[in-house]
């Protein structure tokens, strides 16, 4: 029932035949890849604000200053990224660039960057998300958090399922979010400068609590602003996802990808001066503030909502193939658990899926959805990816001096410069809000990496047999074998168990730990009407405990064995089909198994007796 | 450190030699079993006035009658028990009782009973004995339901380590509970009328709200005030547990303990009439009330409201005898889980104190330790058994026909009639105040009851091995043995096994599951280089998953051999001491284990491989 279940929920399981995936054209591509970085407009251009509200009036002058900072920001990246794609047209992320320039350590800190940013790219879209809805429709606001975890859970559905096969629609939110952002800006921009309609602003700006703009002011709105930028590296991490020539499709994907993410943020900031968006705690976005300004509530207004609600699901859609997929290749490498580089029933990295949803629902009920708080703790993971991975590239064009180094020395030099400073201003300025979180938790991610990848290395050692040995290896060997069947009773399943070992080796003992001096006797009288030579050795304990004294004697045949004997020990249990048999009878076998396992050298087995199977033959 | 802290709050194991108790002589035998009943008297005359209270001013009138009809029915009880103290010399409770007499199912219905109102003894006692403090402190009131949680925990910690020791010391509180009790009703009666102080009352009386007394009322407020005799049952239980002549002794205690209760609930109910208690909600209880009528906040009152917390605190911890007790002697029946049988390492019954004491803390928090609404559940549960046990005394005269049977039918005939009737009183007066529960928990009990008796007689029928048959058993047959272990690469741990299989039987088989090609294609090579005929069964898996079909070829491997094949499965296992080693791996093998042993003819065992071991040796 539970698999007919799952089957319903996640569909049947596909073979690995099924595996290759649809290549991206462009303009798909770019539906696919924008989500992400277009859908951080959503948010931008409020989280600037939000910082500079505390001039009063005057915040929005400096927010035109700041957005070109961003914009700025935006172009040197766009550049540096597309000499990414020149150099890693197998695609080349954070991780793998920064990995195989500066080191394993260097990589892990790009991985610890880019887990963390995946898992608030969840929490933040899908928030964000919730928002934007509940922006058109307020009476949803005291369910904000429950909607935020629905969402999540129904994108880990479609997730497991594999969304591939349906992915063609996903284009369509997109460009429904684009025209309509294009068409808002175009619209606002119209009525205001040749309809000369200056609506009254809505809200009320706040007074200005602090005298004059200041360095650190100003910083402290670009670092907010960066969030903006978020996305921008999704489309050098899948150049091998695009349809041939790749690297060139995925250069033209990049630039266009820029040059929305120019005409949109920038456009929405110039309407929030001209139509005076006020950030609100609780109360309707920015953007949502523009948009009922320049449509009101008309059918426009909707659309926008719903498509800013879409786009940023889809934004959180890409976390859910990007962080499975990086788990997979630093998996792979050993630095992850294993589990995360098998593929489930339906293709995709089941346990990757799970625990990004799994720790983003944490963290938005942490954080009750609220965005603003949690993207402190974002942008942070991200720039710390950026600056390894423009880094990396430098090293990479002076190691390689390939075509245009220096022109690519140049490019990531300014390139890694810029996010280098831009990682420093984030960190300073949100340390409190929340990035020293990210301080913390990347260097126990490195650390935790480190100590994975040296178990796996060390069980691949301990296990590895040579080539050279593998014919050497002895198999006329025989083990003196010592056989060890604890009993409590005479009955079906102890005496199976006995014959059992008595066919495997000459050598069996009984071992029977009580407490109780009668149930010995008993045991014993019964012993003696057997047909027999095995020995019986029966051990009276005062204390009634029977797992210790039972291992204490096993271990002790263990220890005067010797190298040529082998100690197995053949634990009898009774097998029955009622589910709720387990709550009746002692789990001393298991406690048994357990312990004698790990002591390591000695094999334990469980021999079965079915009741329900013995009355269905006599019957 | 475990096993430390465990000593520690414990104590250490004692030996089942030391588990010879202490019999009790009278005083301190009437100290043991009189807690609990005599204790009840802390909320006996309370209850009554709850429910009489309806009439006004005219209540404490109606209080005389009610508190007369209850020591009638403690008159009965006492005779009745005295009874069954002569007939039961060896201990009697209402579940041997009932069983012997009159079946099986009537044992197992008192037995429900008794289980129920054990619990609830817990629930009510300690949540009373919280009342009692807090009617002290006021200011603790917000922490009662903490409170009483403790004061259960304590209690379950006293009696894991086995309270037998120390319980000398338990005979203080009681007679300091009984002694400043009679102090309390004499001197309370001396002021009144000898001295003439009449106080006005503290809390002023409701007006009347019915207009007269009723039948229905008065039957209402018989079936509440019914909870003061609970307990009375404790002497005719443990009769063994007395001095020689243990009968004799028990039935003086009996009677000592049936005048104790007629005059400190006599005497309470008396002055709540003249110092007009007021039952409250939530308020001081009415013992209380009535003892700061007598002695205002001196010393006296407040060694009053102690020892009745500490009195209600050992009626509470006679369930926690009661109860295992009662389990254990079920459990031997069959008809509970043997967990109950088997005494732990301090010789008390672990798992009865256990569950008792965590079901009583369910219901504490449920209830939030509120006796005025877990008291209706109560009272039904003790007399079911007590109705259950006169029934059974009355056809155990009637069969065995010994000396003065016919006055023993005489007087657990009337006993019987007396009880049956309480019983439906209760029942109808409570049905919705919660006795319905009972009425619904009853039969599910004795449906339980009677599953796990069934099935622990057919895995006994199952495994039992006549006398005769033991001597036929065959220890000469040898089976052919085939073994199949599964193996995902040729390491270590899977050389090992497969070594230790094949000096056990001459036909092993390796079976490989793939999901990946590669990896199929290196194990077929690496096998090749193997100096062995083993057979290697390779099989690719398109879908992924290993385990299910790596059963299905096991389980036909199991089909295709005959009768005198055995099948072994040996599951190579690497064992590493790192406790988070666990986390990294697939527990593919614990799958297989548990589902291969299900079908059970294949016999499971696993190959440890000691990493840690391995290491130690090359060093």
């Amino acid at each position: 029932m539970i698999k007919k279940f799952s089957d319903l929920l996640i569909g049947r399981p596909l073979a690995n035949e099924k595996g290759s995936r649809e290549k991206y054209n462009i303009p798909f591509g770019l539906a696919i890849m924008a989500s992400d970085a277009i859908s951080s407009v959503a948010y931008g251009a409020q989280e600037i604000l939000f910082v500079l509200i505390v001039l009063g009036a005057t915040a929005y002058q400096w927010l035109t200053w700041t957005s070109l900072m961003i914009i700025g920001l935006l172009a040197i990246l766009t550049i540096s990224y597309i000499q990414i794609i020149n150099a890693y047209p197998q695609g080349g992320g954070a991780y793998k660039v920064a990995k195989e320039n500066l080191g394993a350590k260097a990589g892990l800190c790009a991985s610890g960057g880019l887990i963390i940013s995946y898992i608030l790219t969840v929490a933040v879209s899908a928030s964000a998300g919730a928002d934007a809805i509940i922006s058109a429709f307020e009476n949803l606001a005291p369910y904000k958090v429950q909607m935020v975890v629905l969402l999540i859970i129904i994108l880990t559905v479609l997730n497991l399922r594999g969304i591939s096969e349906s992915s063609k629609i996903f284009a369509l939110p997109t460009y429904i979010f684009i025209f309509s952002m294009i068409f808002m800006i175009l619209y606002g921009l119209f009525k205001y400068f040749v309809l000369h309609i200056h609506p009254e602003p809505m809200y009320t700006v706040p007074d200005r609590t602090v005298s004059g703009i200041t360095l650190l002011l100003l910083l402290k709105a670009f670092s907010s602003g960066c969030s903006a930028l978020t996305g921008v590296e999704a489309v050098s991490n899948s150049v091998p996802n695009f349809q041939e020539p790749s690297p060139r499709n995925a250069k033209i994907v990049m630039a266009l990808l820029a040059l929305l993410i120019f005409f949109i943020f920038g456009g929405t900031s110039v309407l929030a001066i001209f139509y005076t968006a006020v950030p609100l705690e609780g109360g309707p976005t920015v953007v949502s503030q523009i948009a009922f300004a320049v449509f009101h509530k008309s059918f426009m207004y909707y659309v926008l909502q719903f498509s800013t609600a879409t786009i940023l699901l889809m934004a959180c859609n890409t976390a859910f193939t990007g962080f499975p997929m990086l788990m997979y290749i630093v998996g792979k490498d050993g630095y992850a658990p294993k589990q995360f580089t098998l593929r489930g029933k339906r293709l995709g990295f089941s346990v990757g899926i799970v625990a990004l949803s799994f720790i983003a629902c944490l963290l938005v009920i942490f954080f009750q959805a609220d965005t603003h708080r949690i993207i402190p703790l974002y942008a942070i993971g991200v720039f710390i990816s950026f600056t390894l991975g423009q880094f990396g590239m430098v090293t990479h064009w002076v190691k390689t001096k390939g075509k245009k180094w220096k022109q690519g020395v140049v490019i990531n030099g300014i390139g890694s410069v810029v996010t280098l400073c831009t990682t420093l201003i984030i960190l300073v300025e949100k340390f409190t809000e929340g990035a020293f979180i990210v301080i913390i938790l990347i260097p126990l991610f490195i650390l935790g990496q480190l100590k994975i990848k040296a178990h796996y290395d060390k069980i691949a050692a301990g296990l590895s047999v040579s080539r050279l040995r593998l014919n050497k290896v002895d198999f006329k060997l025989h083990y003196e074998h010592i056989i060890v069947v604890p009993i409590a009773s005479l009955n079906k399943a102890s005496i199976g168990a006995l014959q059992y070992a008595h066919s495997l080796s000459g050598r069996v003992i009984a071992l029977n730990i009580s407490p109780d001096t009668e149930a010995m006797e008993k045991l014993k009288r019964r012993w003696n009407q057997l047909n027999t030579d095995m020995e019986l050795i029966s051990k009276y304990s005062p204390y009634r405990a029977v797992v210790t004294p039972l291992l204490e004697n096993i271990y002790q045949i263990a220890d005067e064995a010797g190298d040529k004997e082998k100690l197995t020990v053949i634990v009898p249990q009774f097998m029955t089909k009622e589910p709720w048999s387990g709550l009746l009878h002692n789990h001393t076998g298991l406690f048994i198994r357990e312990s004698l396992l790990k002591k390591g050298n000695i094999i334990v087995a469980t021999y079965p007796y079915n009741l329900d199977q013995e009355e269905d033959e006599e019957e």
